[in-house]
């Protein structure tokens, strides 16, 4: 994509923790630190799409990756500007020739398992079907305890603060396995979209990525995670029925329940290589 | 209520957990529970509404509870039937006058935070400052510390599953503290509009009530908490800072972090006792 085709963005990020003052069980006053939490309105060539509940760590990223995962965009190229506003809690988005089938897709809405996008308009589960994952992608298991050591050390909202969910983007190397990118949000299905968009920004194809989540491997993880191509998904947390019907479908390899040296290997066993 | 006014219901929880095969660190195989979920799309009146995605313990408190907290209802009696199809993942709700402002509020949505409901459609967010919180009502340290001990034989589920998050509706007994009623779902949203949901079937009002989540405390779950009229919530995760600015406007007691002997007091200290 040439850079006149790169949407000019605002860079609207907000403070991501605010200290309160909470009593603890001794009745001492203690200083807390507290996640932040901001509705954004999203407007997509002056229409009101949706408000998105946000840490506002990315927001321009979230809204792009959003749009993408939603499947109401389809490339980079068709968005022309991503403009968040924190005055008016709003983020405008134009697009170079309007979104497509938005009448089609923003009609019907599910409302996802807990920590999973809130909302997926039509069309995301339509298309799962047409997801090709490469099966010439292997996952050793060194490069698993790679990702989950380099993991311990990106996560400084939830350390600091708790109530955020974490979503990175990792690749291995001959060493180990180095982190890309690590979003995190109050909104889990935020810090996946966030990583969504930021893919699309810097140019990355999902085929060589491992995409690693502190939340559960429900459906919509698994079907998110498979539209941005990336074969492997690894959790820290447990899973659910239809997140693992689906990932057995596609062919994804996934793991779960993921800490220090233990995890559980749940599908797509023959991307991976214990060694 | 009388009888006649009492809605129909069916009685239809799917299995709650599936035994699969999964590959641990050591390449043994080991059979794992996990958590079932399922889409279950609502009608009201013959109107698509919303599709929800649940483990389906309890689908008909939770169709009630989903419309209660989406402010579509605003008693009992406006449903006249609630019958569950597992054969086609449906719900069917039949209302006597049909809902109010439906149009208009279907227009509006706002997805929240993360392991909040995912969609709230418009109206909720406005209605908040009319809530009345009871101030003569005390919580007191020993009756936490009996609700944190009668939570930890609760959580079937989560224990041999995981992914779930799990809500509960408590009240405060001589002796100590009693749960009376136990959600758990792969949404933490769903867990909540359930117990909203078995409160208008079984006629119970939130003033006494102590509302427990084991999910985060954001703005959704402090606004969901006051709009069932509840003025205790407890939670063992952290707080967002406009769930505490919500708390703080509305006068809610909110205690995060409770873990055995251990919390954090974030707002509403004046219904607070240390005994």
């Amino acid at each position: 994509m040439n850079a006149s085709q790169r949407p000019l963005l605002s860079q609207a990020s907000r403070p991501l923790t605010v200290e309160i003052p909470a009593i603890n069980e001794h009745g001492e006053t203690v200083p807390t630190a507290i996640a932040g939490e901001h509705p954004l309105t999203l407007y997509v060539d002056k229409r009101e799409i949706v408000t998105l509940m946000t840490l506002g760590a990315a927001p321009e990223a979230l809204t792009i990756g959003w749009l993408r995962n939603q499947r109401l965009v389809r490339s980079l190229d068709e968005i022309a500007s991503v403009q968040v506003d924190w005055e008016v809690d709003a983020v405008s988005v134009t697009t170079r020739n309007g979104l497509r089938d938005a009448d089609e897709k923003l009609g019907s809405r599910t409302v996802t398992t807990g920590c999973g996008q809130g909302t997926v308009f039509g069309g995301l589960m339509d298309e799962i079907d047409q997801v090709r994952l490469p099966h010439d992608r292997l996952l050793k298991q060194s490069t698993l305890y790679a990702l989950m050591e380099a993991v311990r050390h990106h996560e400084s909202i939830y350390k600091q603060a708790g109530a955020v969910h974490g979503c990175a983007l990792a690749q291995a190397t001959p060493g180990g396995c180095e982190i890309l990118m690590f979003f995190e949000d109050v909104g889990r299905h935020n810090a996946v979209d966030a990583i969504a968009g930021q893919m699309w920004l810097d140019g990355l194809e999902g085929a060589d990525k491992i995409f690693y989540t502190t939340g559960r491997l429900t459906s919509e993880m698994v079907i998110k995670t498979a539209q941005m191509g990336i074969p492997f998904l690894v959790s820290r947390s447990g899973l659910t029925h239809m997140g693992w019907q689906i990932a057995q479908n596609i062919g994804l390899t996934m793991v779960g329940r993921a800490q220090g040296k233990h995890h559980l290997l749940f599908t797509g066993a023959d991307r991976f290589v214990r060694d």
